[in-house]
């Protein structure tokens, strides 16, 4: 029996199940392709490599030695006994989406300070307006929560607009890459909240970062700072935020949310100095991003078939 | 008699006041400042210097030696009898609008590339969608049609976004400051065309820029091409552009049109793949514009009073 395969993903092209076939067929593996999750379950019964971004497929493959998640965040696997008892490793795609996420960033950066959303619903009434005050991301103070992909990705293009500061925050405070003017701990953040005018929060959603930005930290921001969140909702108290935008202390770009989707009835939908999108910043709708998501994979297949380390494992105690 | 400025202009805060009345003081120029045209228009017998974007001002000012126009375009004084004589000299401000229209242009880059008018029409009705295709600024073929201030300054942000290329266009081929990877004249701008992605046009309001987006060379550009204007609306064959547009062959971001601003009834207001701005790119309502703008003419008011010649001195014939 030739060794098992399984690739459960939504948006492969041609051009990527060849590269994966290709590299399968090398190392004496056979690959099953599916698109849909509950097409796959009937395959695990002998999968030994899993790409999948469920959480569900691996109890139900006993062989199982790795799966790879598409995605960077792992919270669904929480409680995945799998992994979590060591019977299989599990890979995340940190990496794959550093590029798209940080195109959304500076896209919703620009959109609050120059007004967008507003100058867009006049453009919708046919209003020629032209009267609103604009801020520009030249001079400001823009603190990075996360010095990961997303955000060295985010400073890198950040760095072009001339702000006056690029600071990351992260665990230990040592510098990835030169990115960054600096690299605080984050035992310094309180510090660092009142001299933010843009706040780039790129955190996974971790224990250890549940409601990070909490009353207390948001109301240290000064008047009119920008938060972004595209790491995951649950780093903001989302009730603490919503007061400091309706009061109009603070602006916001969300992409992640405590609840997805937003609930119907949720008073957020209409909540004033606040840009929503759907979870899309990472969207695997772009192709460079599904080239990379394939790419990081192929590298551990090849770590894996050799058995050398794999680059992206995740330890699910820590969370990423 | 003092000397007298004639300073007309909306948007001054009290420290550009006390800049410009203690330059003129050292100066011996008396400063009378005026928020609108018609009340300037009283102080114009006695005025030797003029800033005020009003073409009209300078026909009622027998002492008039130089009027410096706010703006960036000079269109509104192509008829303007007292510059086209020779009787006063007319500068403009180009060079105060380059960053906060970079920072437009890229912000409509990211919008119409990630769908942003569709996803915030979702978003506007409780939709949570995620499904439409997005590209991304990486790996894309960018021509900058106009190489002054706006071109380069958005060809320093457009840098760290990786695209493929950035290939400036101008009158004569030579390249200011080394912002971009090539620049070519305009006569090799139909060669050009067919290996754009995204094309970002600042071009000023001259006969000669008149309609050189026309059908033809708008048909050059391949399918799904964005094009961007933050130039002046003549540049582009407005009604050819609307056909592509409605065809789904192009996408468009237009911060200027052929009349503004757009007539009520006006198909345009309705036309798919495009984003319409109400020409706010280069608005005056951001502190660092008109910050810009007292700097640049203090420069050439100690250029004037030292008899020294003036910085950006304008060639209404040639329109910049």
């Amino acid at each position: 029996m030739r060794r098992q395969l399984v690739v459960q993903l939504p948006v492969l092209a041609d051009c990527h199940r060849q590269r994966i076939e290709a590299a399968a067929a090398r190392q004496g593996f056979t690959v099953s392709f599916f698109e849909k999750e509950e097409a796959a379950a009937g395959a695990m019964a002998e999968a030994e490599i899993l790409l999948s971004a469920s959480p569900r497929l691996a109890d139900r493959a006993p062989l199982l030695r790795w799966q790879c998640t598409p995605s960077a965040g792992v919270d669904q696997f929480a409680s995945a006994q799998p992994f979590l008892s060591g019977r299989a490793a599990l890979t995340n795609s940190s990496g794959a989406y550093g590029v798209t996420i940080a195109e959304h960033v500076i896209m919703v950066i620009l959109e609050m300070l120059r007004r967008q959303p507003e100058y867009n619903s006049f453009i919708s009434r046919q209003e020629w307006r032209q009267d609103l005050p604009i801020r520009s991301i030249l001079g400001s103070r823009v603190t990075l929560l996360g010095t990961g992909d997303i955000g060295r990705q985010a400073a890198l293009r950040l760095r072009g607009f001339l702000p006056q500061s690029l600071i990351g925050v992260n665990r230990s405070g040592k510098s990835p890459a030169g990115c960054f003017d600096r690299v605080v701990p984050a035992a310094q953040l309180d510090a660092l909240l009142p001299e933010t005018d843009i706040l780039i929060i790129s955190l996974p959603g971790t224990e250890e970062a549940r409601h990070m930005l909490d009353a207390r930290r948001l109301s240290l921001l000064p008047e009119g700072a920008l938060i972004v969140n595209v790491g995951r909702g649950s780093v903001i108290d989302q009730q603490a935020l919503e007061k400091e935008l309706r009061a109009g202390r603070l602006l916001a770009a969300l992409d992640v949310f405590e609840q997805e989707p937003i609930p119907a009835e949720d008073p957020l939908w209409r909540c004033p100095n606040l840009l929503i999108t759907s979870h899309v910043a990472g969207n695997m709708t772009l192709p460079y991003t599904v080239e990379r998501i394939v790419s990081l994979f192929l590298e551990d297949f090849e770590n894996y078939c050799a058995g050398r380390p794999l680059a992206r494992q995740v330890d699910l105690r820590i969370g990423y």
